[in-house]
This record gives C-alpha cells, structure tokens and sequence, in this order.
C-alpha cells in the first residue's frame, strides 16, 4: 500500500483527456498540486515511549515485534481519507504512532492492554490502516505515548464449520486472503467494500463495513454471528446462537465500537457458497426520483439483486460508475444490477409446474422477476456490457482519487442513510452544502445500499484545490456533517464514527447516548487507552 | 385474560379422551389437582406505599389513574408462566404490586420514573402480562413499594409512512388490534406469536420476541428501526436510518432490556404489504435428523416458506402442531410450511421467459421451489389439510395447559437456539434434563425458527404433578437451564430471561458482560427502580 496515496502505485493511470478538460474547462483546475513529500523527508517526532515502555512491550510480544523505525511508524501513520493523503503528501508525519507491535496471539493482544493500561500508553488498533474518518489518529495527551497494535499476524482462518455454515477467523486476515482461504471449501463472504484489497475482517467488524454485494450478501455486520473480545478488564465471548432472546445483543454493542472498548481477537462468520454464476447488467432511469422508486419497491417486494446501484444523472454523465472508462458516460440514471447464486439450478421437485421449481433462488428468476419490476418503474434494460464495465473497475476509484489529488483537485466522498421517505430532503440538503462550501465543485451521488425502508446515499465530490487544501475540505466537512444531523440521516452508513464525525454522531446520538458509550468505556477501559479521541466525544 | 390462567375462559378446552387415556395410563397422572383458588380468596399483602407516595403518584397522572383494588393488583400479579399461574391457582398474591399505574403518554411516563427514583418505588413495567420467565416478580426489598406501570392507555398507531413502510406506534398497542389499525392501510407487522392475543408491541421489543412466522416476517427485532426510551435519567431516541455505521447499535441494546434500563415509550416499525394469497401445507418426514436436514438447506439456499416448523417424533405422535385435535397425531415428523405473499402476480417485464418473470417472490413459485427442497431431502407431501389445522390452532396451546394443569399434570415450555452443527447435542443434552429430573414425562420437541446459520429448539414437557408442582418444575427448569449452558445454547430465542433465566444468562454472558449491563443500568437507572432482580444478576 502507497504510505501516502491509496493501494498499489503500480496500478496508478493517468486521467483520461475528457476528465483533464472538465476538470479544467468547468472546475477551474489549472496548477498542478505540490509534489508528494519523499518517503525520506517526512517528519516525524522522536519516539516519545522510554526504553523501559519499549523493552516492557518486548518481554510481551519479542523485540523484534515492536517496531520503532521511520518506515514501520510512517505506514502506520493516519488512514486513507483525503485530508489524511494530503497531510502525508505534505510530509506531515505528525500523527505517526512511537511503536508498531505485532502480537501473535488472543493472549499477547490481552498482556499488552493490561500492559498498556497500567503505564497509560494509547493503544491504536491497526488492521488495514484503510479508514477514511480519521479512525486512526488517536489523541496523545495525558499518555507516556502512542502504540499502533498491528493485527497482522493474527490472520489465520481458524475453523469451518461447514454445517453451520460458520467460519472462525482472526481479525488481522485481509479480506483477499480470506476469500481465498474459503474458496478452498467452496465458501466465500460476499463482502466486497471499496477497500477490499487491503481491509481486514476485524477492521470490518469494528467498523460496521458494508459491501458493494450488500443487497445479497448483507452488510458486515449481518455476518458477525460470534466475537471475541480482549479489553483492559479482561475477555468477551458473545454469541451462542444465529439469534437469541437472552437480553440486549451485546454483539452489537462491540461491532461499530472502532477499538474503544476493546480489540476484537476472533470472528465468527456467517459464510454462503460461492456463486457458480453472476451476471451484472445495467438499466437506464429519466431521473435520479425516477430511479430511486424503483430501488424502492425491488427493496420492499423483491426479488432483490445481489448487487443494486443506482448513480444520479452527474454521476452518470461522468461515468464514475465504471471508472476505467471515466468520461465516457451517459444520460439519464445508470443503474447497475448483480444477479449472483448457483450455476445449475436446483433438482425439481415433484412439485407441479415444468421448470419453475427452482427459479425462486436461481440467477435467472430473480434477474427475471427484478427486471418485470425495473420495467414496470420505467427502466430501460441495457444489457450486460454496463454490468461488465462496473465489474472490472469496482475496486478503481481510489486509485483514480491520487491522480487527481496531483494535479491539483480535491477529490472526497462523504455518505449517509435515512428512511425512503427523507431521501430526497437529505439529498438536496448534502448536495447544498457541498456547493455552499466549494467554488463550483463537481457533486455526485449514488445508492448502493438498500433496505426495506430505506437506503444510503454517497456522494463524491471534485473541486479545485484551493489554499490549504486541509483546510478546504475541513469546512466543507463541517457544513456536510451539519446538513445531514438537520436533515434528519446518520452520520455514517459504511465509512464509520472515527475523529472526523464525532461530534456529528454525538448529536445524532444525543446526550443520554453518549453517556452511555461513555459507562461502557469507563467499564471495559478505565484508563482510556483505546483509541483515545476517536468516537466518543 | 383469565386471572390464572391463559386469555378467554370461554375458549377453555375439555381435553380429548385419548389425552386423557395418555395421561392416565403413560404419566401416571391419577388425582386431579387442588381446585383454584377464587378470586376472593387470594391472599394479598396490604398497600406498603404510604398515602403521601400515593398522592404524588396521583399528582402525575390523576387520581383514577392510580389503582390500589384487589382486582388491579392481582391482575398484574405475575405473568403465564406455570409456575405463575400454579401460585395463583394456589390464591397467592404476595408478588402483587401495590398499586397499578396507568400514565397516558411519554411525558407522564418520564415524570413517574423521576418520582419514583426519588422516593426509591420499585417500577415494573407492564404491557400484555404474557411473560413466561418470571419477568414480573420484582424485588421488593430496599423499595419503598412496588408498582405496576401499566402501558395500555399507550395504545396509539401515531403515524404511518407508507413510503418508508415504517410506522409510529405506542407500546401500549396490544397486538392484535395494532394488526387491525395496520390492516386499514393495507399493511402487516406479521408478527404472532403463541402470545398474540395479548401480548403488547412494547413488550414485544422489550422482551426479543419472535412469532410463528418468522421465516417470513423476521423476528421483531429485526422490525424495529427506532426506538424513544423514558429512563431515570432522561430520554433515548434511537435509529436515524434502517442501518449506520455511526458506533455501536444502541437499539439493540435496548431490544432485550426488559424493562431495566428504561420503558419504551415509541416504536418506529417495518411494516410489509398484507398478503393477498396464504397457503399452509404440510409435509411428513422419515425422523426429526431428517427433517432438520431439510429446513437446514431450506434456510441456506431457500427459498424460505414465510412459517416453517418441524415437530419431533413424539411430538408428532401427540399432534400438539394442531392442537385443535390434540391426541390425532401420526408417525415420522411432521413439517407446516407456509407461504404469504401477494394475491396476484406482478406485471410480466420485458425479461424473456413466459410466465418466469413473477416467480421469485410469488407464493407458488417459492412454494414451487421451497418444495423441490423437501422432497429432495425425503419428505413426502401431505397437502394443505395439516397446514389448515396448524392455522386453526395457532393460539390454542396455552388454553390446553389450563386444562391439564386442572387434572393433575404439570405442563411446561423450554426453549432455546444454537448453530445447526450444535443442534444434536443440545436436543439431547435437554431431554435427558427433562427425563432425569421428572418421573416419566412426556417431551416433545419442534423446530419454529429457523436462520442460515442455526435454529431453535422449543420443547413441550408433560408430567404428573408430585408433591408441591411448583418447587417440582423448579428442580426440572434448574436443570435443563444447566443443561443448555453446558451444550453451548442460548437460555431462550424468543421467551427472554426474566427471573428464571437470570443465572444462567450471567453463564452465558460471562463476567464481563455482566458488568457491562451494570454500567449501563447504573447510568441510565442510578437508583435502580426499574424491574429489580430481573434480567441482570
């Protein structure tokens, strides 16, 4: 992963002519940013941690699992949001952790915590180092200093429990090498966000991740059946059964808790078989309203595709629906469509009826069943060729995000949810706010989420760099997050609380919210080494 | 609601001879119990609040709305489980509280629980009085007095969004009658439990319950989306959107409360389509292994019918799936399966296919298909006449437990839920529980929820009552709560954890999670007025 821009520099590109020219011609992008700071000239702090706090780490996990070097402490550094690349960019390595550990174990994790408490060194849980909400950014003050606790070497997939169609696995496994791990048993996770080459499972428990196959699959959380937890106060195993009746769901509790109440050690996963077919197709709406009734009612009577998004008509002009062809878009609202599930369609029955036994579940009878409705909303069927196109750049747009960072746009996305009904207030509302705050920005809007009564909206923003570009967006930042409390969405639908949304999700949460995050924290982590700052306010 | 015994006395039963017979001649059951007690001589400790509580009491919602009449109290005495209703049988009131509250909105419940913090009175909320875990004993000592918050003048369907499919509903609102000011607008919650006559939408929440038709509607949990919560300490408003990533999920720590952190004085609630089209069928298979194989595959791969329930072999034999003709039984194990949805199919699409387009959501397509599953995995069809007596017999197991109590036997409920692979075990590890704490009695057993990644188990124990019936079913329950701690399940899927469940919830939580409730309970409810000595240890 680039320590100052998103993934491998390998796959970066170049911004196609059409892009350049808009970028030009109507948002006024005309100097080239700064180059990026070299690797060399980044500043960092001393290590603030003694020798005794470093060799104390070291009787835990071995000397050579605790790491203070420039490199080790400078890809720990910050998230991937763009204030956090361009603070990199800049050689801002201010936020840069003392010490990078690398337990091995449920056992090492819980002795560096009790380790940690007593001598208040801050405990920043590190799993892909992909969060876009300031999530890893931990406050120092009041601490002997800060520790990244890289969950890396627990990345082992510990069981499978084909039965129950339930895995046990560690929190450091990165979600590639899970679903490499499962294809093995014919299983996978469907869980595919926009960070998937890098994110891990622990990191998606924690943060309440959310994937682009969430119509199919669920959100992350939908697959968390079981957790272990190791806190400063000792160890949590919740979850005996799919669901119960036995008091609150303290599971729910934990996912979303981003490492403030603990470090999540094993996951048990709800898995599915891997899909022997998929087909992705694209639709095309007159308008964004228009579109959005029809996500509504595919949410609210079925069948319900694997993957269903929906771009605004910006979004759709520019094409970012498929970003290895950005530029070349289109008119109208472009829908995308994912059928996945068996190649062979089930054994029939001796149920009457030639041939119908099966589709219930089967690619072809939901495709079937979910085009009748798209039709009947308006939609005009594309065929596969737009479904093929957003396949093959579905995990692109970050990359895409560092080429324009370098030639002098701020590139952001910002996201929310709410009920159908208050959809369109909280579209106009972010959307407003946006172009309150920017000189002419580039405003872009898609569904990818959808429930029975409601959905996410997410939005990606372009706009020329102005002055301190931190600075910039900050403002930006602060007027969408004041828009979407007024309008009534949460402050989050899949990117998380961290630093950046926690005052916005106070508010959200109200007073007696807070206080009670707060007696959970006092409980699990007196000392409040975790994640200092992020979260709760 | 019968005083002690279950719902319409009208509906009570004589039971068939050939229950009689079984009785008789398999359980030993001889001697008809002890006639009840009548009303009038119920034994009722006098009013322990004092006449100036009282009159504050009154201060806030009226003197009328402060009831201290025999008939008040011992109508809010207790709840339905056996136990409950032997001791009221046996005309003791000494759980009765001394007065019963009857606030009419938010406001004056919120005031009422200031109040009584201040004057330490135990509060014990109340919506249908349907608990079966001894969720309304509370603990007197340390209180000044304990009285019933009666939520039935909270009785509202405040708002519909037919957009969202969400409703705004009090939790007063007893089940059925919020089906019928839903039904006005064409709309379900879908939710029915054995309770449903009674049984409120507040206590439905509070409590996790899940009705008959989960496969279909989900459990009601998953049908909540909002929450406003009256504490001690303040007001909740939870659930800006379907789904968040903003933190932790707060209303599900409040779903499952029961009653210790707060009364719930709102519920915003997915609502789906009334089905145009019910079928009900019934299915046989060769053993319970089998017929759990089956509904496995079902829940995994669907599609799954809207009521799936498989009964074991005895309880198969007995015919208790259709309790209308209890003693009708029949061999192997018997499977209702049901599937609701809409009367007419949706509009054929442009898709090719003739005829395909509708099927995926269809209730003859997902009957189609649920039903090439079945026979696939060796069950045989038996058509719609068994479903028929499943639904004519819904709500009629409770009535049939007044009546075999009168003759002299004892009949109890157990429940709980694990993952498929643990299902074995934990069916045996229960009736071995059963069948070694209770001189031969009859266990049945069924499966009626059913997830991807396991189900519940619900039993059904019939013995002839021993000595005191009461301290009998005490030693039996002791034992199979250690029974499911020790096989890995659940305490309950959908009954809650009450008084009888307290210890063997703390088990299963663990210290920590224990602590956890406490820290939450100490913010929200400093006192600790709300429901003492239940749910949390």
């Amino acid at each position: 992963m680039l320590w100052s821009g998103w993934g491998d520099p390998a796959k970066a590109r170049e911004l196609p002519p059409q892009i350049r020219e808009l970028l030009h011609d109507l948002l006024g992008v005309h100097e080239p940013a700064a180059p990026a700071a070299s690797f060399e000239s980044v500043r960092l702090a001393p290590v603030a941690l003694s020798p005794a706090h470093l060799a104390a780490l070291a009787d835990v996990v071995g000397h050579e699992r605790v790491l203070t070097s420039r490199a080790a402490r400078i890809r720990h550094t910050r998230g991937k949001s763009t204030p956090d690349l361009l603070r990199m960019r800049a050689g801002d390595g201010s936020a840069a952790p003392d010490a990078v550990l690398l337990p091995g174990s449920h056992d090492e994790v819980a002795a560096l915590l009790r380790l940690c408490a007593a001598e208040r060194i801050a405990v920043v849980p590190f799993g892909g180092g992909t969060s876009v909400v300031g999530g890893l950014v931990a406050s120092r003050s009041g601490f002997a200093g800060v520790v990244a606790l890289d969950l890396a070497r627990l990345d082992r997939l510990v069981s499978v429990d084909a039965e129950s169609m339930v895995v046990t696995a560690e929190p450091g496994l990165r979600a590639p090498e899970a679903e490499r791990l499962l294809e093995r048993h014919g299983l996978t996770l469907g869980h595919f966000p926009q960070s998937y080459e890098y994110a891990t499972l622990g990191g998606f428990a924690a943060a309440r991740s959310s994937g682009q196959a969430s119509a199919g699959y669920g959100r992350f959380d939908d697959m968390v059946v079981g957790l272990t937890v190791a806190t400063p106060s000792g160890d949590l195993d919740l979850g005996r059964a799919p669901k119960s009746a036995a008091g609150p769901d303290l599971r729910q509790l934990l996912l979303g808790s981003e490492g403030v109440f603990g470090v999540i050690t094993a996951l048990r996963l709800r898995v599915r078989r891997v899909p022997g077919r998929r087909v992705y197709e694209g639709w095309r709406f007159g308008s964004f309203r228009e579109g959005t009734a029809a996500l509504r009612v595919l949410a609210q009577e079925g069948p319900l595709p694997t993957v269903l998004r929906l771009s605004d008509e910006t979004e759709t002009m520019i094409g970012l629906a498929r970003p290895d062809d950005i530029g070349g878009g289109s008119s109208g609202c472009l829908v995308i469509a994912g059928y996945e599930g068996p190649a062979e369609e089930l054994v029939e029955g001796p149920v009457e009826g030639p041939g119908t036994a099966s589709l219930a579940t089967s690619v072809e009878g939901r495709r079937a069943g979910a085009g009748a409705v798209l039709a009947r909303m308006g939609g005009v069927p594309l065929g596969t060729e737009p479904g093929r196109a957003w396949e093959h750049g579905r995990f692109s747009a970050p990359y895409l995000r560092d080429s324009l960072l370098a030639v002098g746009a701020t590139v952001e996305t910002v996201e929310t949810a709410g009920f159908w009904s208050a959809l369109p207030r909280l579209y106009d509302a972010v959307r407003l706010a946006l172009l309150g705050a920017l000189e002419s920005p580039l405003v872009m809007c898609h569904i990818s989420h959808v429930y029975e009564t409601g959905a996410s909206l997410y939005f990606t923003v372009v706009a020329a760099q102005k002055g301190d570009p931190v600075a910039q967006w900050e403002r930006a930042k602060e007027a969408v997050n004041a828009a979407i409390v007024t309008a009534g969405g949460t402050i989050s639908h899949h990117h998380g609380v961290g630093r950046d949304h926690r005052e916005a999700y106070a508010a959200e949460l109200g007073p007696l919210g807070v206080d009670i995050l707060r007696a959970v924290k006092a409980r699990l982590d007196p000392s409040g080494i975790l994640n200092p700052g992020i979260l709760i306010p």
